[in-house]
């Protein structure tokens, strides 16, 4: 029944995500022993202009990087 | 003040979304008493291929079905 | 593969939680056509000195009442 | 460590965020001493027909108002 | 509508969580315009034993500080 | 950036904690790329009378298994 929810920026294409859900799930089962079936993993995207570190988004914090 | 927060894959219509809310509000002032004007429902959206379940995604799982 | 969150404030018994997560899923599965096995439902506990309304705190709210 | 998840309608600008997460960190470090470093806001939206409350989507309460 | 949820570790007092709510309720009304009343925020803790940075828990980072 | 906010049942040691955070932030930054200093790994529980299944606690579904 673990959930594993991902929030990261987006830009990830279909394959790494695909990489990404299995390679958590097989770690989740490794270090807990759950059955990889009863493992859910979602993957949400927010957008670097509404994701801040510091009170900056990381828009403006690329922008100066 | 309870929070009712949905994650589902996208598809469903105004419509359908309009009876969910709904029903889930009354469904969960029958079972508590809660008042309906202190539940606030949610409806968030993940895609297909940035969900799984056994470290597949749905996307993956639907194509071999 | 919906997945529904609930958070609401401490009180419940396990009879009523019991309750309460059925009558979600069926309002859920009434209102999409889901099936119930792919329906979870958590239930999420946030103390009344840990929620506001309008910058107050509810524990402070219900000590006015 | 703290993270501030916001939930909101969509509309607001880029400026406006920008706005939002700075205040919002501010807002955190007066009142516990953390270290704006270590503060994470991410900005979600969730359209108004997908929001409810008291069993109404925000649309429809908007439509009639 | 706007809902604001935080995350932290534990050991706030009820006093600093009624100060922070209230200072996180006035920082999003400033920057959105947005109604008092409309605004809910609640204050979840997670332990820092179960939050990680690098992979290595705030607990352990703290034992090596 | 990334945030992994994993939900599962009590009852984790604070070791098996310790390998889950490390193992899910290095299958993370292995699918990505990503920094493992950006990656930040939260372990909220639920209790088994607060999750369910097709509508069914996970406390019930073990008490008839």
């Amino acid at each position: 029944m673990p959930l594993i929810q991902v929030v990261q920026t987006p830009g990830k294409t279909a394959e790494q995500k695909r990489e990404l859900v299995r390679e958590l799930t097989e770690a989740f089962v490794r270090s807990t022993g759950a059955k990889p079936e009863s493992v859910w993993v979602t993957v949400n995207e927010v957008a670097a202009d509404s994701w801040s570190v510091a009170g900056e988004t990381l828009a403006d914090r690329a922008a100066k990087a």
